[in-house]
């Protein structure tokens, strides 16, 4: 590797880095609509669609753990943390690209059940797996999926059209999938080689979440029905408050958000209380719920207002106000974003 | 993974264990032209093109070794061989994704060396980089690139055309991409540690063809304008014997090649002396030459002849002959290809 001079990435973290090495990109092909900087880019060859596309690389160990994630729950999952970039465009996927790079210790049965799964989510969703690339790796698995989707010309939605006085909604219910993994944790270190089958009976839900989560075609459609066009839509896959960094930064806003507004169940309160973990800090921060966070202008309140499964949980502000969550007893706490930093070598 | 049965994936290679996985997927949106099973994927939105999607997953250790492959280098040739997949198409890349996975040996500045490579890649093809994914990774580089490309609707050129008669050719030359490797690989044997400067004197192509290759765009632009359409055609990535089994098992034809017509460079032909290897099954088996392999139909004879750096190989005959090289002194041999198995864990 370089000798000379050496800069750690943790130094930048995983936003740094991508804005340092973006940096001076800019498309040059009339039919670059959108590049870097959204859940998906947006292309325009010909005719009235936009096309979208997202793609994301999944490394055993890093983003996935074997040992208690079934392959088939994964193959599933990498579709639908892909598709959901492409519904937060208000998009609609129509395929996908599977690449997979695996280490000997898998065998055909293996890839069986990881493709039983990525089909079941192409089903699911009405999505055709168009081509991808099977390769070896030294050690563990490597999944890359790059999904495609159409929009009408004009209609993507994309990060940066947050207004001030816009409203911010949330779908379903945020840190359950986070949850889910920390017992999956739990027990994972509980087991450690004996083996006992834990009892996860009352907590099937945040499993469900962490294993088999699904992305929210319906709520793209029912805003469509109901004549809604976000000014702004992201999904929540590295946690709320990252997401809403996106959203202002791009939008040039600021933002406050009521802890007693954001959306969680039961059954995550539940095992927080267990964990002894606060329940907001892990809606704010834990991912992979691909819920979608979206603003609407602020006459369309009744609207969303009346909307099944969707919560008003703040509203835009100017950008020098910054952003921050209001708590049950009114203070005013700014908001921070992890990203990931590399793992051990 | 799985205890109850174990099948090796060696026991299928690469392409018994794509053919396995991807039975009975079948495209169901109308958008979708061409599935899994070409260089690229042929998709139709609207309008009068059709998209094209390539995509590749490179694993250090497997694809690349970095004590001698510069990760500029790097960078720049996972883009060729991204866009390569589309010109093989007859197409246009336009936009590429770039997913990288980083373990902690990698700095800011390599990552910086990697995309100094990619955007010149992306400069030099007139190609976007439209987005990706940054992450880390437990151990090594892992880079997965998917390129997106147009062709008017129609024209784009598959594996599953060639008829019988059709003349085979291919451009430049092959096997010096191999050469480069194994002189590479030599010199990294000899030096093991020791800091000594390697004498690459005279071998100056066949590194250059190892470490930076090109694509051959303009064999695409020549056969446009010289109203050639190739009846299939296919980039050389695994090697001619490799790429030819795939055009005639998708035309269900077969193929006879004349060893004194396989296109060698001075430099692969010397290296090949120098490692005492034949060098015919250097370029029938070596990779990543990204040439093109085409096949006409025997009325453009006169017109490919007439074309610089193309060169008539062969033809296609019927299905029950089977594919067969017709060495020097006349005698058939039969051709097989090799795919990968999976390394070490």
């Amino acid at each position: 590797m370089n000798t000379t001079k050496r800069t750690e990435i943790s130094s930048l973290g995983e936003f740094g880095l991508i804005d340092h090495i973006t940096q001076g990109i800019t498309p040059t092909n009339k039919e670059t609509v959108k590049g870097i900087g959204d859940d998906a880019a947006i292309l325009s060859f010909e005719g009235d669609v936009e096309t979208l596309v997202s793609t994301d690389l999944l490394m055993e160990g890093v983003h996935f753990d074997l040992t208690y994630f079934p392959l088939r729950h994964l193959g599933y999952k990498a579709v639908v943390a892909n598709i959901s970039d492409i519904y937060a465009m208000n998009g609609t996927p129509k395929q996908i690209t599977v690449s997979l790079a695996l280490s000997r210790k898998f065998c055909i049965e293996d890839v069986e059940e990881l493709y039983s799964g990525i089909k079941l989510a192409c089903n699911r969703y009405g999505v055709d797996l168009i081509g991808g690339d099977t390769t070896s790796s030294l050690t563990g698995l490597a999944i890359s999926i790059t999904a495609i989707g159409t929009a009408p010309k004009g209609t993507a939605v994309k990060r940066d059209g947050a207004k001030e006085t816009d409203l911010i909604c949330v779908t379903g219910n945020l840190g359950a999938a986070y949850m889910g993994l920390q017992l999956l944790e739990r027990e994972k270190i509980v087991a450690d080689g004996k083996d006992v089958q834990p009892d996860f009976q009352g907590k099937e839900y945040i499993l469900e979440r962490q294993l088999k989560p699904e992305a929210r075609n319906e709520i793209i459609e029912k805003l469509r029905e109901e004549n809604i066009r976000p000014t702004s839509m992201i999904d929540v896959s590295d946690g709320l408050s990252s997401e809403l960094m996106h959203i202002c930064k791009q939008s040039g806003v600021g933002c406050r958000i009521y802890e007693e507004r954001i959306p969680i169940d039961y059954q995550t309160a539940i095992m927080a209380e267990e964990l002894n973990m606060n329940v907001i800090t892990c809606a704010l921060n834990g991912g992979e719920d691909f819920e979608l966070l979206f603003t609407v202008p602020i006459a369309d309140h009744e609207k969303v207002a009346a909307m099944k499964d969707v919560r008003v949980i703040g509203h835009i502000v100017s950008d020098s106000m910054g952003l921050a969550l209001i708590t049950r007893d009114g203070v005013e706490m700014e908001l921070k974003a992890q990203g990931w930093t590399p793992n051990k070598d």
